[in-house]
């Protein structure tokens, strides 16, 4: 049984990747070590790399590498509307789907008071500057539909409220090429009463 | 965008693992920098760890630490008994799950000529050698029932045949629990040609 020391540790650190069990984490295991161990290196050296360069964004706490991301930095955003979004990996998503030209902030996480998460966790003081600025002119909830992202928007609303800016949140309804049978009660019921005049 | 230098070279990084593509080395990339740059610290230093010191055992060619795995380097094993497998993690999952007390032969491959891959790169003149040396009365062939994998056993019971040893090949047959029903052709005719008296 080949099962020594740095295989099974091995085999338990990739657990730690979302999604991998134990079958995956030994087959990943095996064929790191049999087909690709350029591969493994590779990913090793990326990782150490990754964790010593990347943080957060002083403005607007994505992830990247530097002082500033690479929306923050470019001139050419529009500073008057503000995205607030939960991850970096939502502000990945909007960037590369939508045409939306203006800046973001991400949450890193939600309000969940159980969880000890509060506005000081979200850092929502660094928001407070941004809208008592005055450059914000539209704030985007863009948080998503579970009871803490719900809290969350609305407590970000009322800090708009309290300067004067105006709020939207993402429109919710039947995912696009969706068919009405297969969509969840909750999802059409959004739809139903988000719905436009035609 | 975070899209940075050392945040793309991880997503493409992690795509070396097996069954992942570019939707879940983004999701990786995202978790481990953002819940858990202990677990992406453990898993570089593990990876490091397991290239540094696993290799193959001198004697049965399994992933192991040292010159000699922990069944070939176990005096308990019966010697007499050899399993031929492909892979280690066939040496592994054999050794969980049977009660096998004989050694293994790992072939880190099987023969496939097109690819390039010959009696040499299987190292099949150790096989030989230990065929050679009368130690060995029996060799079980547990290679793949692939086309190539058919020939590789074929090779290697040709082997063992020139030095008058038994050979025998694990059972193909439909799986334990498995509803004929549901089982593939190709299985059926296995099963129903080794059938045995009741």
């Amino acid at each position: 049984m080949p099962k020594t020391g740095a295989l099974s540790q091995l085999m338990q650190a990739l657990r730690c990747l979302p999604g991998v069990g134990p079958k995956s984490a030994q087959r990943m295991t095996f064929h790191l070590l049999q087909r690709d161990r350029r591969g493994a290196r590779n990913l090793a050296e990326s990782l150490l790399a990754a964790l010593e360069k990347i943080g957060h964004c002083i403005q607007c706490r994505t992830l990247t590498e530097g002082e500033l991301c690479r929306i923050c930095a470019n001139p050419g955003r529009d500073r008057t509307q503000l995205c607030v979004v939960e991850t970096p990996a939502e502000v990945y998503a909007i960037d590369q789907a939508t045409g939306f030209k203006g800046v973001f902030f991400v949450l890193n996480g939600r309000l969940s008071p159980l969880d000890g998460i509060g506005p000081n966790e979200l850092r929502l003081d660094l928001l407070e500057q941004r809208l008592a600025s005055g450059e914000v002119k539209e704030i985007i909830l863009a948080t998503n539909t579970t009871v803490e992202g719900e809290a969350t928007a609305h407590y970000i609303s009322e800090l708009a409220r309290q300067n004067g800016i105006r709020t939207t949140r993402i429109a919710y309804g039947v995912p696009f090429g969706g068919e009405l049978e297969y969509v969840d009660g909750a999802t059409l019921a959004h739809s139903f009463n988000g719905r436009k005049d035609y």
